[in-house]
């Protein structure tokens, strides 16, 4: 099993109380009222609508000075005061996936400060990237972004959302759910 | 199951026959007379010595005036001509990994020459690069490259092997097994 491998099932109960899900673009996932994030494989659970599977690996855009400056403010998951979170699948179209690398980086962040973007909101906002792309199944996600925060911060997060969305990367975005979460009572 | 997933079997039988094996760094892998190439994953058949995973992914180095010149130049897989084959798997060590983007570019191409070396061989040597570190299960290797080749080419192949192994980017390789192959008798 590979240890960078995580999942995400959503179904009636779970760690994570779903307070809101929205579809950004294509489909939506299936509504569920709670989600759960694992380490490791797992097998659906008995009644999960879905199940989401990604591994986090390494940096495909970040550069060295950047990496300085994240690696200073970037905050760990699992904050007590972070009872908030949100899990933001995404799929990027084929074209994206066929541009070069200079391509990619050139749109990622000199068009779209994508790094920079998501700088302005540390150490507010923890984040971890799950890639699933690469995986042995066919994942109906590019990636799985999950993110955890304070409720002072819930406005902070939407206008990182915000500024993303509206940057030339994201109209290489074909799928994107965006499910809102708080932690379920002990 | 993901359309780009490949698996390599070592067995006693196979499309393709084992003429030499050599471990150029690291463990090496179990001794077999034969490979296969099979689409789609696979439980290891009976009496296989050893299966690899790798799928087929987006470019992570190629620049765009690069990407242009080899598709100009690369051939296919599966010319009536190219009866030889190698299957290299290789890992790269954990320093590696934890370079960002533009470390890893620098010593890739501006260091190493890995594109242009390779450029060298075209149209005679035929590649395929599958990727593993991001599969599902935990791989032996971290990519799994497929040569074919002319006997007419295989003292061009030596010769691309050694000018990519006296690289800057080699030092970064912990294990490297080279199997060489011939098209077994229909």
């Amino acid at each position: 099993m590979n240890p960078r491998l995580f999942c995400f099932t959503g179904s009636d109960t779970g760690a994570w109380r779903v307070t809101a899900t929205n579809t950004i673009f294509g489909d939506p996932l299936p509504a569920v009222k709670a989600v759960d994030m694992l380490a490791g494989n797992q097998t659906p659970p008995a009644g999960a609508a879905w199940l989401l599977r990604g591994v986090t690996s390494n940096d495909r855009y970040v550069q060295y000075s950047e990496k300085a400056r994240l690696l200073t403010r970037q905050p760990v998951l699992g904050r007590s005061e972070a009872t908030l979170a949100a899990l933001i699948p995404i799929r990027k179209s084929n074209a994206w996936w066929t541009l070069t690398q200079d391509e990619r980086r050139q749109i990622f962040e000199e068009d779209s400060a994508h790094i920079k973007i998501g700088m302005k909101y540390l150490p507010e906002i923890a984040r971890r990237l799950h890639h699933c792309r690469d995986l042995t199944t066919a994942e109906p996600f590019d990636f799985l972004t999950w993110f955890e925060f304070a409720p002072a911060h819930v406005a902070a997060f939407d206008d990182l959302l915000a500024e993303l969305r509206d940057s030339r990367e994201w109209r290489y975005v074909e799928r994107e759910c965006d499910i809102r979460l708080e932690q379920a009572e002990a």
